[in-house]
């Protein structure tokens, strides 16, 4: 018979009903029934209830044992009576009476109850973290990201994909986001810095003619954290040579799609295949926003041409002077009193607009200032215009085109949710497409690029020279589902002479570019095949299929709000023969600092932390 | 048609005669022969003929087009002529008669030769190495290493594992190899370190009770560098719950065994279930290492006892004085002369020994020195004993153990080697098991942990308490293959009583035991499982299987020798307030060689390094 079992927690069924078995596992929870003493031992894969009577040598020392306290079990299998059934569990028809105990490991007293959904301090519960994830939902979750990632894999290498690691000790590049930074001990002076994402080597690998590249890359950014925002984090890396934006469309729906199904749990998902694909100008139109949630069936209308000369002075007033007015429905709304509509504007205010308009309709009857301003008929033709019913009402958001854009959004949003509209039980994604090249900063008085210049402009060479600028798009895309953006990506500009040209446009001189993007361009120059890709934010895929709206309860180790790991003490002073080592000293005021922070640690939680332990380590 | 292929380079063949096809890739070699040009056309899969003629109006274009321009040819699929055709290619019956081409991407001048097997600096080869990839030997080396990783994935997966990323910025520890630091923006004068290897966040993922953890894991150590060692390498690192030694091996036995049958290319491989398992003692003995290569049929014998009263002064007396003779055959060297015996002796002494003493045999006359004082009757008796022929030679190495294992190991692989009788095309594995817990310090003059103070004692407290603790093993084990170590793990110790026993008997106190190791030991007393793992790795596997005895061989984008990467240009100097973000400042010795470095770089071959590049992240 095997040391510790001879089967899992979960594994036991009427089957081996009379097999003497041997468990173990943690003690996850016990009841005394007078004289019997019930057990539900736990493991990895499931539960399973352990009994001992006065008959059980086992009784006693059972009896004496802590809640998670490690033990193996012999003993024989028995069917529970027909009420004691427990078909939530798969071995809930069974229980094992156990003959004899053998202790692994006694628990002592826990900072945390693993057997209950007990809410505790994030931070109690990340110094512990070996023992919250011994609770169900963090278990499943992490459980769940370990399937998605592997499923990701599989999926990428059904297409044709191959992995590759690219370096975590990089260079560090002076804009985007902060970099972590790495001193050299070989070259004094000088620092590596964490990956903010594999960019640069993806798009090497393909000038190197790797054809379908991706990674499941770790990914590091020194920026100021929020729940959704972890300083590591996971990106589906991928890139693709010899294609258009539709090749990566194809290679990239199945991939997502199939994940969600996979893990979806019911909800319905977007096939394959049938990803919408909006343009820009059209989403930032009928939703606001460019990460739209298809859930939310209102769609947003221009109605500006409607006030051009309208009795409604307002709205004339900003359609005469540039400005536009939207239109955001508020369907079956015919029951809601005046202060829902009120509260509406009131929210609208205070986010910062000058107000949001409406016009409430109840069995064809318009109510509210604007439809007596504007008329009934006026207001009939616009709601036939807009195919609303004789029970919708409607908001109006109306001023500069990109606050009105914003409030309609932001409005449509609220709208959906205050009327329970927005669609639930499904993942409803999108591409993004065709993001404007260039625009025109207010500010510089110049034409600028929009998003990234290292996008290949759609008509390439010729649509710069002989194009208006602001017409010309991109070959850019976002993939969104549920009003979360996933990833952006790019058909990229692998041409030099396309890449001057662009940024002539944008003021930049030939030599200008060569000097601060030399590498990449030099690169270029020695053969480089068409290439795009993106690259699919793994944890945020992870927190919709897990419905967390925290990322750190999808990462089985996560630095907390501060970044800081309270279980193994990171980050942590260091010693003065670790800095001489790298060349480097602690500025006056880390000094400081850093002299508090000791005094205070000798009495604060964070004493015991393992950040002293030397174990050596396999290798 | 697709805008750049129909097919790859490596799909036509004669199925495809007469259809018409679009190819997309580099033109890796050009031959014109009189007005027929033709062009290999090479991608990531494979190389295709392009032939274009007079009749073709592509033939200009191609013909001023150099090495590694990327291309797009329209053309239709033709038969070759019998003499023509290629059987080493897969496309080698066919050739692609050439209508037209469109330039995708010029190539200027290459610093590197794509198309030929020419050696170039490493230095040259790195900071090209987006050209250095697309070489043949580079590029299969990379392709196997994500083909040899997706395949230990596979397995690791069927063998019930799960994947987890443990976290890259992490607790700096005092001891062990050198830690790359990151300094803290969010609290001055703290700093992470990047991990050595997840052997504590794999430890405490058994403890949080997740049965079965792997993960491809990157390490990191700053040490100074030498071919098989890349400040940046993967760990094939594992993981197991509820295991005994033998467990552990019988689920990784499987994963090593079939991934280097699947990339052996034919060569043999020792099968799952067979690896030996060779007590460390024995290893020491008969190989004169615990790195033992199989591969080498020579066995090394104590013959000790043949010399305690021997005519052979000086063999009595190192005998006598407590020191050991060990014999190493050297078969069938019979037609070998002195000179082969006595340039053996001469090397063991430039390697810092006494010497190697030697018989040589003939026909069954035994010669030398040494036969002649130990006498052909003795001789013969010891040759008996030790099975060997009568043409077999014979070294031994004589001194005080230590010295006398190592002098026998080395003779023992020098002597294979010049014999050429190491048994090539296979990889022969072994296990090292039941290596010493304690070990006497003579230094000290106490006892000590002979290698890892934190693997479970063999027969665990009631040993510690009741044997001597020389003789106590400890559940260790190292995976050996051809003479490489592959790995090293243990079952750990998880009991915290049995902890501060064992350190006890090294001579250390409780309290310094729970001041040193305080994390893992109160994680211990929270219900830890019995557990184990190991953590092979990945990039000397994927070195055996490529066959190259360097690291950076069978890495996409490694770091050179001197830990830069010449291509991105790290480690770089960083601005003020990036140094200021982080709290932390340049020692005098930096600023000095920084300033240096930056006056040399302005004429270095640095200064196209991709280093200033700012490229918006896909994200």
């Amino acid at each position: 018979m095997h040391a510790y079992r001879t089967h899992n927690c979960a594994q036991l069924t009427k089957e081996n009903v009379g097999d003497t078995v041997r468990l173990s596992g943690w003690i996850h929870r016990k009841r005394d029934h007078g004289g019997v003493l019930f057990v539900d031992l736990r493991d990895h894969y499931g539960i399973t209830q352990v009994v001992a009577d006065e008959d059980s040598p086992a009784l006693q020392l059972l009896d004496s044992l802590k809640l998670e306290s490690v033990i193996t079990i012999d003993g024989e299998v028995k069917a529970r009576d027909a009420e004691a059934v427990n078909k939530n569990l798969p071995t809930g028809e069974i229980e094992v009476f156990a003959r004899s105990v053998t202790v692994q490991s006694h628990a002592n007293e826990l900072p945390l109850i693993v057997n209950s959904g007990e809410d505790y301090p994030e931070d109690t519960r990340l110094k512990y973290r070996f023992i919250d994830l011994r609770r169900e939902r963090v278990h499943n979750n992490i459980m769940l990201r370990n399937q998605v990632i592997t499923s990701l894999r599989r999926r990428m290498t059904d297409q044709g994909f191959s992995e590759f690691q690219t370096p975590i000790l990089g260079a560090s590049s002076p804009e985007g986001a902060r970099d972590y930074l790495v001193p050299s001990r070989l070259h004094p002076g000088r620092f590596y810095a964490l990956p903010q994402a594999p960019q640069m080597f993806k798009q090497l690998l393909m000038v190197a003619g790797f054809d379908r590249y991706f990674q499941i890359a770790p990914c590091f950014r020194d920026e100021d954290l929020r729940a959704d925002r972890s300083p590591e984090f996971y990106q589906l890396d991928f890139e693709m040579s010899f294609v258009t934006q539709e090749d990566v469309f194809q290679a990239i729906e199945p991939v997502l799609a199939g994940v969600f199904e996979e893990f979806s749990g019911g909800k319905s998902v977007t096939p394959a295949g049938e990803f919408p694909r909006i343009p820009y100008a059209e989403s930032m139109l009928k939703y606001g926003t460019d990460k739209p949630d298809l859930r939310n069936p209102i769609i947003i209308s221009d109605v500006s041409h409607h006030f051009e000369k309208s009795g409604f002075g307002i709205f004339e007033k900003i359609v005469g002077g540039g400005g536009v007015v939207r239109a955001i429905p508020a369907p079956n709304t015919n029951e809601k009193s005046r202060k829902f509509f009120d509260e509406m504007n009131d929210w609208a205010r205070k986010e910062g607009f000058s107000g949001l308009g409406y016009v409430t309709r109840k069995g064809g009857e318009f109510g509210g200032p604007i439809a007596k301003n504007h008329g009934p008929e006026e207001m009939a033709k616009l709601y036939d215009e807009l195919g609303l019913g004789e029970n919708d009402g409607l908001f109006f958001a109306a001023g500069k085109e990109k606050d009105a854009v914003k409030l309609a959004g932001a409005a449509r949003t609220r709208t959906g949710e205050k009327l329970e509209i927005i669609e639930q039980g499904c993942f409803k994604f999108c591409w993004i497409v065709d993001f404007p090249m260039f625009e025109y900063d207010e500010e510089l008085k110049k034409v600028d690029f929009s998003h990234n210049p290292f996008s290949m402009p759609q008509g390439e060479m010729e649509a710069l020279e002989t194009q208006d600028p602001l017409d010309i798009k991109a070959w850019q895309y976002d993939i969104v589902c549920n009003g979360y953006e996933l990833s952006s990506g790019a058909i990229r500009n692998h041409r030099p002479d396309i890449m001057y040209k662009a940024f002539e446009i944008a003021g930049y001189s030939q030599e200008e570019v060569d000097a601060n993007f030399s590498g990449m361009i030099e690169a270029f120059k020695l053969g480089a095949p068409p290439h795009g890709g993106s690259a699919p934010g793994i944890d945020r895929i992870v927190m919709l299929l897990a419905d967390e709206p925290n990322i750190r309860e999808v990462i089985a180790f996560p630095l907390n709000q501060r970044a800081q790991d309270l279980m193994m003490g990171a980050p942590s002073a260091v010693s003065a023969r670790q800095l001489r080592d790298v060349h480097i000293r602690l500025s006056g005021e880390a000094v400081e600092a850093s002299k508090a922070a000791s005094a205070a640690e000798k009495t604060d939680m964070n004493s015991n932390a393992a950040n002293n332990d030397v174990t050596p380590k396999d290798s």
